[in-house]
């Protein structure tokens, strides 16, 4: 057998060498960047793509309330589950900026990471996808290249540089700095109950778009009381103790199933307990906000 | 002449398949996923972006106003026309979710796919797009796997993900489930008609945020008049028969070319009669509406 | 030593023809657009997807205020210097669509491109990047084939498409059109001023989203005062000469330096002056706006 020609091999080798950096470029940095804040702008989006033009980037639209922490929790657990491993989000509701909270990045059980000041944004993902680790990022060496002067914009000169950095593999989770113990600050809510037949949550959602009122009454303990679709409902809503709304309502799969303008009770695509008029605003119909002193009770009529 | 060494041969092939698979990956899944919807958020393109990271995913802002299914169908002819063949749009203005609307893909002439509820909002693309086919889509197997206890969010585990395995390549069109009747929900317009020298079509928009007013007066329509550019035209406007505005307008090119302030009759870029105050807001102004009781007159003065 | 056996030559050739190619087809094309303007939708987008594929699309969301060009100008001065060179900016804030204002591509000295009607919008990337070069977009091949009808929406069908050629490498620099003198239409600020240890200068933003009031003193100027942080400041702000605001306030470095709810004077991201209340409103508390006519004074207590 004879050896094979040098100068084709020479050939085969450059070749080769150009398809993998080729393939290399394409297969370290492939990552989802997913942005969510309370302002907008092509900035943050930029800092990413001057990082890696492989990234794909994201933003969430329309805008996170502004100063609303709760909402973007709320949203980062709404969003992230649907999104593969490896993605990697980047939230700037961040009403303390320049304070003493920490500037961490989360990483889930399920291999997502979560780039955020630690003020109780990341308390619903930590908690439902689990923490695998928190990192607080080490700013000396994770912040855009001359703009030590700044701030006010964490979310452009720490938050968006770090998260891109991570997502396309220039950094290492390990990199982000160092490791701290595995918590986050957390946003308490009360968990749901069952007593004697009757269903209690926090309602945690009310006026958005749609004005769906959701609890946070989820669906396992719900279907502890025994109802099956198309049963009656009887709903209290307590707001400070007393009663905001009373009334018994069909338990329906989807809206479609009550005629338009009725009242239905069904488990939203989150998983929870929500309250809605079919085309109208629950919500705004019957003056129903959420937060901690408005909860839900359900029992089988 | 000697045959090639066979560790050369080897060496060429395993590059080849490495450089196939390669290509493979790029060419099968370049295609666009446009989204419009009624409800903003980032969880439809993180479902599309499972499917597959070489989609492009594209969203609308801002949103479709809620509920709004002749919106939707104007902004999705307004739209499609400038993508090219294969870009599947999902559009996801659903008011009836879970009533028997049927969830469907048409497939244009132009080759673009359109994923939605069967509720009317296919009818615009349908008719100026041409119908290839319209098959229904199959829950059974184009629905998001560990969702099938969610009745609510068609959008995220049924059209979205449909979406996304068709642009990829997952699934073929076949694949969407079975083939329908080739026609689609119709949102009935009046045509727009010419008698007398006097032309007039329905009021299609108004109060948008430039508020122009236009109408379904085409540019073919239009020109039997035998009108040309600088010509005053006698314009009326009637809602529910009633005449609302009436005035002598110029026919011009383009907003520049009548002072600040001024009234003006154009061919918009979508090539329909319409009407707009220079810088001003003309359905604010006049407070002129849209819909079947709105009608536009127009003759040459 | 043999020669190499053509059939493996002819094989390496095929390949890396293949190769070069896909290498050509990724490398040539590799640039961002950002779109902005004051209308959102998928046309824009579209139109560049249409051009090339491979462009990197982005817009900018929430849009720039309907008409208003000094907001345009203020957006891509605090956009474009985090995104790379080779970078194409389009920007539609057209309130003269259809005069003589020209259309034209500025070639900034950072090697990022800019195109957008000469209407001001370009002023402060020319003064703050340096111009390069202005061309003149020749619509004649700088237009989407089929719009020679559409004289009001340029934005689709002359300034997308161009930009994406010129992203996508469709077209050189050269083939926009025709050199220009190196300007553009200017917005014209009063420079800041440092007089008998007063610092002088314009109300350039005051009510967005955040209500931070924001002058055009910059931190170069500022700095002259010999001010440190933690200072007092007497700050006068004066509307067509009479005063609208007088306080003294703390320069600080951030927002959580000062007790939620309490008055801080810092450098903002863009590395101006500007005023603020913690997680409050400045400029709707005291009802302070901006413009040529509103002038911030400080100087060191």
């Amino acid at each position: 057998m004879i050896s094979p020609s040098p100068r084709l091999f020479r050939f085969g080798a450059a070749w080769g060498a150009a398809l993998l950096l080729l393939a290399a470029g394409r297969l370290a940095a492939r990552n989802a960047v997913v942005i969510q804040a309370d302002f907008g702008g092509a900035v943050m989006p930029g800092v990413c793509y001057s990082v890696s033009r492989e990234l794909d980037i994201f933003t969430v639209q329309p805008l996170i309330p502004l100063y609303d922490i709760d909402a973007a929790a709320r949203n980062l657990i709404y969003t992230a589950p649907v999104w593969p491993a490896g993605t990697v989000f980047v939230s700037v509701v961040d009403p303390g900026v320049g304070t003493k909270r920490k500037s961490v990045v989360l990483k889930t059980r399920n291999g997502q990471y979560f780039v955020s000041p630690d003020n109780g944004t990341l308390s619903l993902v930590a908690e439902q996808l689990g923490i695998e680790a928190v990192r607080e990022i080490d700013e000396k060496v994770n912040r855009r290249p001359g703009t030590e002067w700044s701030h006010t914009f964490h979310g452009r000169d720490v938050y968006s540089y770090t998260a891109a950095r991570l997502a396309a593999g220039v950094i290492t989770f390990e990199q982000v700095g160092p490791l701290l113990e595995p918590k986050v600050v957390k946003l308490e809510y009360p968990p749901a109950t069952v007593e004697h037949g009757v269903a209690t949550g926090m309602i945690y959602t009310s006026k958005g778009l749609l004005g769906n009122t959701a609890s946070l009454i989820d669906r396992q303990t719900f279907l502890k009381l025994g109802l099956k679709e198309g049963d009656e409902v009887a709903v209290t809503i307590r707001h400070a103790g007393q009663v905001a709304f009373e009334k018994t309502i069909p338990y329906v799969r989807t809206f479609g199933e009550v005629p338009i303008g009725q009242l239905l009770l069904f488990i939203n695509s989150s998983g929870y307990v929500a309250l809605a008029i079919n085309q109208g605003n629950f919500a705004e119909t019957y003056n129903i906000d959420s937060g901690k002193d408005w909860l839900l009770s359900v029992r089988k009529q």
